[in-house]
């Protein structure tokens, strides 16, 4: 299972809307005869892959997956069909899919077809590979992380506005991986202003992330390297006041828009889930920010600090007003990792629900 | 030497004004028959300590310190008369003694009288460990230390101004041993005012540090923690404006004052220097800890980072302005530790020129 589990994360990023997932096929003697995993939505089923290159020898076998086989006939198949075609006697099985449209009716069907299923070999980790696929289908919003890059006094500009660079070229380059694991990068149209940012993995990622500006009332900028869809989408959500002659500006770039009622983070979020986003990264100001977070929008946060000190009383800090009047309130995060890159330090923690 | 090191700092935060010192004594032989740690001012110095265990034993031996014997008459008598009295042939010594009433001459003196002196050996070891007292020496000032406890989003208050606690309990037992190594705890009236701190190593230290307020123009409260000097002695420093009342309402509680020119952070530090202080804790606002740092009254800091997010457009930092306009004006600090405390990290960073 260790085997398939990195064997499905070979694909991390590349999958959405569809989960990660690896499988192996051992032969009735318990030689490995198969591997595969998922690599990107429409193309084949980690389990297909690894019974096609198993062929005969998978008859009288056991598949090992990370994710039940689905039952129902979506771009590809149903898997629980190819696994009985090819006559395999056992199926180990991590954790159930939580899709409504398989939810255990995969493993009831491999019973009933006389196959013998273990179900809940390396579940935790199994769960932790696929966890913003496992929250966008219990939450309908895909999984939010929210990144900054301060220095260790927490200012993440100086007092006139500067910002680039307070992390080192190492931390710079995490981000772009980060992003390749994200199905979509979400600024602000003050970011976007300010920073006339790229967004993109930097080619980590063959389809680079979706580029999301969210900005009620527009006003953004005529040049930006956001309008250039050449190497990755952009999509900009506004609300019902953004102005008419902006809409057509963006309209004949051929920017996506996307009005939504409230203009709200989490109005944000349910569209990104239903475009098919597992996970996506909010890389915004304060304001922005402590917004996502009130609404529940942030499962996840990544501090990258630097060893610089920049002070400055009216100077730009990662997250605006949470309305936390008590001590209590402030629930502890808890620790996912702790790592270095260059002279800075990245620590990455878990929401207190999570 | 090791040892001898060891030994030194076996009285860490108790020697001021003097270093940290240890020494050792080995017999013509190469058998240890005397150690020895310069305890605390006043009292006898390491190796005055070392060669009366070794008695008679040291004669043709060799002594290891940490530090050059020193060659005045201070509270104690000259060193090196000892050392020849004892008729040591060798002596192997870690590092110059940076006191000017030493510098050289200690080491001069025993090679005039016949011994063998060797210098340099773990002298970075030994530099580290009198890093405060060395500081003190060679600039007028005690080392400063700075420390701050936030969350991760750089916040060392909510909005309404409660502090207590972002940290957690493990990391408010390591600011107490952090007390415990400095001369003197410094804070300004507003710390005063809204905290009503201790400020003591809780009894972690046999003599607390020297508890300091500086206050340009008072206000400070009538009742305070900080008035009673049972546990620990309280100076307040101010500037020419302070009223008349309020120093004689210090004066009545039988607390120090100190008045200072222009009040200012540098000259507070020249003046605990000229008492003895080698190494200094700023534990005090943003206002404060800028105007230290601005004026160079800073060299090590510590930042406490709890894992909560706290936010707040107006919630308290660690530091007010440091004048920076650019980037590039931000130097990096270098790590001296990272370590965890609880839940809690702790950064230590050394400043630029340190």
């Amino acid at each position: 299972m260790d085997r398939a589990l990195d064997l499905a994360a070979l694909a991390m990023g590349r999958t959405s809307p569809n989960p990660l997932v690896g499988a192996l096929v051992l032969d009735a003697s318990g030689q490995l005869v198969g591997e595969g995993f998922h690599a990107a939505a429409g193309r084949p089923h980690a389990e297909v892959g690894a019974l096609a290159q198993a062929g005969e020898r998978a008859r009288g076998g056991t598949l090992v997956v990370t994710l039940e086989p689905c039952c129902h006939h979506g771009r590809t198949p149903p898997c629980t069909e190819a696994v009985i075609d090819a006559g395999v006697r056992r199926v180990i099985v991590a954790m159930e899919d939580p899709d409504p449209r398989v939810a255990g009716q995969g493993i009831k069907a491999l019973r009933q077809a006389g196959a013998e299923v273990l179900l809940g070999v390396r579940q935790r980790e199994a769960e932790h590979l696929n966890a913003a696929f496992c929250h966008r289908l219990r939450t309908g919003q895909p999984l939010g992380l929210l990144k900054w890059a301060m220095s260790v006094d927490g200012r993440t500009a100086l007092p006139n506005g500067a910002s680039q660079w307070i992390s080192g070229p190492a931390s710079r380059e995490w981000v772009h991986r980060l992003r390749a694991r994200c199905d979509a990068v979400i600024v602000g149209g003050g970011t976007l202003r300010a920073d006339d940012p790229l967004l993109t993995s930097r080619g980590r990622r063959a389809i680079e992330p979706l580029r999301v500006v969210i900005s009620r009332e527009l006003g953004l900028p005529e040049q930006a390297k956001l309008w250039d869809q050449s190497t990755a989408p952009t999509l900009v959500a506004h609300g019902p006041e953004a102005p008419e002659p902006e809409r057509l500006r963006l309209d004949a770039l051929g920017v996506e828009r996307l009005e939504l009622a409230g203009c709200e983070p989490l109005e944000l979020m349910e569209a990104l889930a239903q475009r098919g986003c597992n996970q996506v990264l909010w890389e915004c100001g304060p304001s922005l920010a402590a917004a996502a977070l009130r609404q529940g929008c942030v499962q996840r946060v990544a501090a990258v600090m630097a060893p610089k000190l920049l002070g400055g009383t009216a100077a730009r800090t990662p997250l605006g007003d949470l309305q936390l009047s008590s001590m209590a309130m402030a629930l502890p995060w808890r620790e996912q990792g702790l790592s270095r890159s260059g002279d800075d330090l990245i620590w990455e923690l878990n929401g207190p629900e999570c």
